[in-house]
């Protein structure tokens, strides 16, 4: 499998279970609704694990256009291969935020709130405050790719090291997520607010394009910056 | 251990635990009564890794003739053992329901709730949608069968592969479990509705036989197509 | 250290993790007051496994009579050493809740309901059934044999070996906890009972001393049953 | 990188994590609010096991100076590095509460109770009672570092034991932490005490000076009294 190939089944595999995960809490008539915060910091962290399990040896499983953009700051990814791992990132998203919406089909029409059916695709914010979120996504993406580098230079027994950042996410969730819902990845979230935008999801309001540049620039900013400090005291 | 017993005690084992938990939830002055979505989804997960760790090195612990026919539909197991194989995992998920019936035998008299008590031994729709509800098993045993294929390509430390393939089964719980109650394996779900047909059971209802073809059906088609997802992506 | 004293160091974290699990969850004014069955199960699943990365190099962390029994019954302990084991267990056992007392010494005073003050030592039936419970017990405990002989067949990259195990105890948990509190441990329900009994808890109630057999005799039934299961069937 | 300088980027990631799930589970329009004892400590853990993940190649990861302070106790680390590593956990914990104020920036206005916010950077009781508080401190202490000294005696594969130790983590927060809501760390505790007395934090109320001694020298005789303990039982 080609990594273009792999950074589309992946970045699909990441989404049909974290939107998936997000769809089950918040959909009316769902086995898991209002099942909470644990739930959905699990299911994130364990979409993350599965996905770098299932193509990690075929492209690295980057699977965040941030992390991308971040190794590649650094000297550790090629320049070259970006645009077609991003592009490869943002299909994957979208084509998972269609599966989603399949796999919950009876349920979008049982559901009011317009809210909860966008924040199944894309993130908000719990309080709307353009420096505060931007922050936010910035510092959560900063430890994400820090934490990433820092892991990944521990030497790990074969298998473990997909499932230790997989509990990185879990944690960043726990205790980053609650600001901004943790985008952390402009693919996961623009990928599907697009899906959003052209799917006919039944009663379905606003795709909030008002938000959506927040959860692009602020997981590039602080990748780029978690790299760059990673590079500065860890490798020095 | 021949491997056909080794999948009735595996089987056993999955539907003692995996249906044990349901019922720790759902029925009446259980301690668990009520403790959610969580509880089951782990429960669910431990139950197929325990099972997994139990009978793996017998007969490789498929537990689910969903994946016993789609290893043989992409030629990783032998068509000739597929019966035997499906005979097993039904005997197994029977005796394991009869199992936890007895366990639970004080708390079913109890239970007023009907579709709870059935809903210990099977799945049902949160919304009934024949289209959807097939769809939704579908696309569940599609990311099961893929999943266990994915991350068996990796090479692992010893003793650690049944603890991730646990960990799939809460993400897909999770993640895709809200809409049909995840049964991605028709040995468990009609084994105990048999059970649940023919015990004794205080008080129950109805075995719900119209929906019953669901989740054997759903889950053969999307087993095999993730296996040939599989052999046609990942394997190329 | 001699296997004698790992005994009673290991059964008393044992019993400081896992009773103070239960005393946080119930005492009045406890952080974790109310915080529910996935914060008991998952808390007595630690105590096992991080008793058992303490003290099973110097004794195999047997850490239960039933265990030590079953072990016996099937040749894989001397029969000689059982005693001094269960002796040890139950030191342990009672040592350990003396300092879940200390630990939450002002709360005892705080909790009116003399139940809850008991259940945190010892175990009770959710239904009060001796038939019911009984066999409630002994289906825990055999799957809690049968699944430590099971899992230890595996080979296992180090140190893993107790985590899992660990899991096997919130599987029992989840999935069969739910009827007697499954203590299916002589020496974890009856050594924190005399402690309830002999301490000057603030406002304490009965001991509940007829159903104090149950979790007892079950377990060691159970356990015996488990472990012959494992050789007729296993070992065959 | 340094050991004093991993100490601090360390014990910074610890208190970004840590602290940073109280205030998610605390700060009114958190999407955690109110999402609970398990989320906090699941977040704690992670938070010990990721900052050793990222550190623990540099110094050790100690991150508290109860822990460096039992070390040297018994002879496992030089007393002439211990003020040196004991600044550096300070520093780390101070700067990690500024993060988590930047990073919630927002919310602190959203949420009127002081206790709430103060209980985000530094532990209270939930009893006040100057004896049994400390009490539990030593206790906390005592089975963490008893526990770090006794894992860390098994031999692991590679990369597992700091995953190992954050589960010891939870192991003390979900059955210790109720009472006084385990500092068991002094830099932990008064690091980010002293951040909430001098950052300009939105409506905050009191530091609760008179409590701050508690989780500082309560670790510091838990941490040696465990240190010695395991050198006298388990080394000899």
């Amino acid at each position: 499998m080609s990594p273009f190939l792999a950074e589309i089944i992946g970045t699909m595999i990441l989404i049909i279970l974290g939107d998936g995960v997000v769809a089950g809490v918040l959909l009316r008539k769902s086995k898991a609704e209002n099942s909470g915060w644990i739930v959905i910091t699990v299911g994130w962290g364990l979409a993350v694990a599965m996905a770098a399990y299932a193509v990690g040896s075929f492209s690295g499983a980057h699977l965040n256009p941030a992390l991308t953009i971040a190794l590649a700051a650094i000297g550790k990814f090629p320049w070259a291969d970006v645009p077609s791992y991003i592009l490869a990132q943002f299909i994957g998203a979208f084509l998972g935020a269609v599966v989603v919406w399949l796999h919950y089909l009876p349920h979008w029409k049982e559901t009011e709130d317009q809210g909860a059916k966008l924040g199944i695709f894309c993130t908000g914010p719990g309080i709307r405050d353009t420096f505060g979120n931007l922050l936010s996504e910035i510092i959560g993406t900063f430890v994400l790719v820090l934490g990433i580098l820092a892991i990944g230079a521990n030497k790990f027994a074969d298998g473990i090291n997909p499932f230790i950042v997989g509990l990185l996410i879990v944690a960043i969730g726990v205790s980053l997520g609650g600001t901004t819902g943790y985008a952390i990845n402009p693919a996961r979230d623009l990928g599907p607010r697009i899906a959003h935008a052209v799917l006919p999801i039944a009663g379905k309001g606003s795709s909030d394009w008002g938000y959506a540049w927040i959860p692009v620039v602020g997981p590039v900013i602080g990748g780029i910056l978690g790299a760059l400090f990673y590079k500065a005291f860890f490798l020095a």
